[in-house]
């Protein structure tokens, strides 16, 4: 079965993603390349407001536990895989976990994310939940869950293996998919076509940028959004203009 | 079957509503109507904190979308009920869609709102759910929904038909109803007792509100809250005495 | 926005259809036509091991009850859309009802599909449910429901339109589209490809018939099952041997 | 069948539990108690940032409603369960409130959390919802609902009974039981456990800001977290020193 | 708080009650006595095909099981009032189980179902479910669930209380309530109606049979379903002439 | 992180288990062995009435499906773990299928079903859910399966990986592990105890036989079920006495 082979994120495309939004770099993916299934379900963020997350996955596969294997004793042995993942996710890149949607048992505590963010980890993702939720909105480093998860992880976690293709919120991630987050949630694009959909994703942001400026002119949508040659036009104009606020696309 | 003629929302009725409390508006109805199912179950809004939302309903119908009908061409095309919807409701009304429950696909987006709300629009209640919530938020329009909805709305959405009695949250939501959101959710007022309702629920508020004086007094709620005809009199005493946030209701 | 104008079913595809498992019709508008959202998800058949159910579909929509409007005596009204798609859901089609996938109130009940099965109607679906689900087993007529819905209609459901493009178990469902029902579930068809489909799927069909008379010769699903052009050749064969179970696939 | 005796809540106690977290109560809980099932799930805070709750439980159960029992004329006695509640519930006490997760109707409001506060009650729990949630976070009270719940509680609420073992959110609560409540979430500790509960967590606590002092020296955790014996003569030595900011844990 | 008095369930009651089916009753209750919530959602029958269950609640609560609580030694103890609830529920009665609804550990097996069955309990009703269902089928005693639930039951339930009122699938059952339940489901009758109902409901109940008679000889809903005082007086003449099938309702 | 070696399934062991219900096997592997999380929840099985299945997992791993990778010419390769599981899976074992809990594609379909069975595999498990299901019941296979699951595999799932520990419906499966299935549903028995749970649970099973004699003589449960000292002794007498079905249990 084909699996892909990841491309590294050169720094021209994470500066450009890090200036697009989820749901644009979402719209990408489905128009451009008919990919309906990269937005992560049901995913929220710890604390709003922070700057865009982008990375490459690094990826942390969990199964359910089970008592005899999942104890404390096991839990604290240094080759334990949640435990690795803190340690080796690469800098730069972003954690992004399979716990099977569950919320009975935390992906991750504070001392966990505040070790990622002191290692040069851009952010932390998973379908299922962490703790001292209040502590890792305080460290400032994005992380998405479903819900909170408070108790301790071994009740209901078993950390199984690094570096695999996982599902995470109905989402396909491999590793090396460039992941990008923000308050609207999750996206999960292939690195093979990172630095086309950043191309036009952040074409299609400065288009919104330019209609911003003509909605307060009170024009209509019809002619505008979405756009057409025309508007596109006008849009190259505003460029050309060097962006300004009080741009009048309808002027000749 | 029977369908409700809409009556027009008059200012005084609007200026008393955008005093009550959603869930004071449900109770009038329950109490005084019967009617038990006017609160649309499950929405939140995306920015709190806002002025209250007061308006008659304009609805707007999405069904499922099918691939070989919810093309990019077809979406684009001026007479899309969706686009229509947006430059169609009127000024002072509020815009209510019936998006199936659906978060799969976006109800709107950022631009759509902020036409609605350059038009005069008084908010956007989904229960699906929005694109671009951030951006949303900056712009001030209440807009309710049931959670976020990235994806591009034809993956999953059809827009059908405007201005049809429709299903919102679980709520039976005619075109004319009006429609009070704020920070707890949204109530929908059959238009013909509009009047009547905010009569009522400006009442009791205004009685919890003398009620709030109270408590700091250290009465029970046993012959104050519900209210009892001796604590009516009180209360309108305190009307009468100029609604004083010291008043002793129960001083001779 | 563009609508499908409905095609007569004609009695050639009505035939091959009724030859043709849900799941297959479900495979060959996703592999032929890129259509993956023909399949209404989480409906069951009331009762198993009826004939399949094949038919275009009539369409009936609900929303929401509300209690001044969905009295008793409004329900009993000759003009309720509810009783009027009973008594004009013409002959040969399939009723199918959009209740906004609400069990709290029945989407029919026994004697309503009495009157359907006697007026020549192949069958009906719902999102909702229906109640004496027991009688309607008896009945012999395909039904099929998310689940049991024993209240009365009018505490959860106003019927308020036919013939209406409508949302069925998240699948849009245009007036005249083909249904095909049977144990596994229900798919809707588009009517301008109900007979290439049928054509489809019966080969499919048939060739997976064969592929079931190679299973006991012990022969691996590699270079059977999919088919490949060597497999496809056997087919022909047995085909034209008369379709015998005992056939050897591999002889030359 | 054994029923635990309460123990009454001492304040040194109370003093350690108000710096210990919630989800660092359910470890200890489940660590050195056995005991997995003392988080409540799927709740959330009405506003976040307030001191943490503590104190023991006092309970309200309701049942669901039924049209002839659950009549406002019986809503508005004083013998009524609710309003008993409110009045009865002890001063430094937490009212858990089991409404069998039901969001249909409120388990109380604004003025009802106002009359708790005012009395010395230190927090409100239920796993149904509130009304009036916007004036609930101005009170200032920690207040934990599964949802909003905005419909009058005769609607869906029948209060049975006060000061019984309840379920609540998953998780038994007895009377007495010590609440904790924070941002996190709530946890159930027995009485009889509360002592040495408390002691323990307040340890781990201390321990974990011991570990935050040394992230930034960009130690792994292999060797600090889970503490091992060194890392636990660490922690002594800045306990010793003072807790210092900027301690060198591996300093000879 | 008004707690409604039991009254007994006298013969000719539980012999009309026999002969009608759950959703008809459930109608009864809505359009002559308001209530809306009688019917239990969610649950279904072991074992379809048997006579209908009739009798009144005997009740057992459940709340959240604890580990230092709920050990064997506590479970196997004869004061545990889920082994008294087997031993105690009157022959006639059914059984109805508050599990919370909880399917995570089984609110009875196949030898205390055995048991009731033997005492002549007439059924057995949770909103959890059971454990040993193939066995529990074979007795022949209905038992209503909302889905299997084969752990033991100390590992998810505590029985704390019999008698009590208790809410079960969304519905409050006192004890005493007549509980009626079938191949549909489980509808609660306050035990003051039930003569009434019952009265009501058989003669509904024949109509409908009426009706049936009506429905092969291709006659229209209308003027037949829902009756007309003509159509009554049509019912009454068949009432007369012994019930023919072949009976011609409009002949004069 | 420690793994399970597996251990072989021996033929008494499986002979056993053959007679054990999956409900009292999961009373052992609590009650022995402190596993609560052996019981596969939600899962139902698509034919009742078939032997129960026993056999040593094989497991198969889907992720979530991407347009560009779950193409049909990539599904058709005979190096697909999903056609390769049915190939390879060794006989007398059970296929044990994590689908992420999806059923929006198939896990299996009817032709895989059958090439399983004639390899003499014993079963096949899936969180998901299968096409054909009618088909499927008609070869005689046990599978279970959380709901139908119609459409075609690739538009929901990717087979990614053989033979890895995975989560199936909440529990952790390990290759080996003996999974024993049966009308009630699925369990997984940690390989190196399946000799020993057999052997208890095949006498838990016998004594529940006794006691199944003893209910027809109107024997309280007490002193009964669960079993004392006493009526063990009983139990032995039975098993003496060669197992007669009307013993008298009390008789000197």
């Amino acid at each position: 079965m084909m699996q892909p082979t990841p491309v590294p994120l050169d720094d021209t495309t994470r500066g450009l993603l890090e200036q697009c939004g989820a749901s644009t770099i979402a719209n990408v993916l489905l128009q451009r390349h008919g990919l309906s299934r990269a937005y992560l379900l049901g995913l929220s963020v710890v604390r709003t407001g922070l700057p865009r997350m982008v990375g490459p996955s690094y990826t942390l596969r969990f199964i359910p536990a089970r008592e005899d294997i999942d104890t404390m004793a096991n839990y604290q042995r240094d080759d334990n895989p949640h435990r690795r993942a803190i340690e080796e996710c690469p800098a730069g890149h972003v954690l992004v976990i399979d716990a099977g949607g569950s919320t009975r048992g935390a992906s991750a505590g504070d001392i966990m994310v505040a070790r990622l963010a002191q290692r040069g980890v851009k952010g932390i993702v998973t379908d299922g939940g962490f703790r001292d939720t209040p502590s890792i909105a305080r460290l400032g480093l994005p992380a998405f869950q479903r819900g909170n998860a408070p108790p301790a992880t071994p009740i209901a976690l078993h950390p199984l293996a690094l570096c695999e293709p996982v599902g995470c919120a109905g989402v396909a991630v491999y590793p090396g998919d460039v992941i990008v987050g923000d308050d609207e949630g999750v996206v999960a694009i292939p690195s093979h076509l990172a630095a086309e959909v950043a191309e036009v994703a952040y074409q299609q942001t400065q288009y919104e940028f330019f209609v911003e400026t003509q909605i307060p002119r009170g024009r209509a949508l019809y002619g505008l959004f979405p756009g057409t040659p025309e508007s596109r036009a006008e849009y190259h104009r505003w460029v050309a203009a060097g962006r300004p606020a009080d741009f009048d696309g309808l002027a000749p």
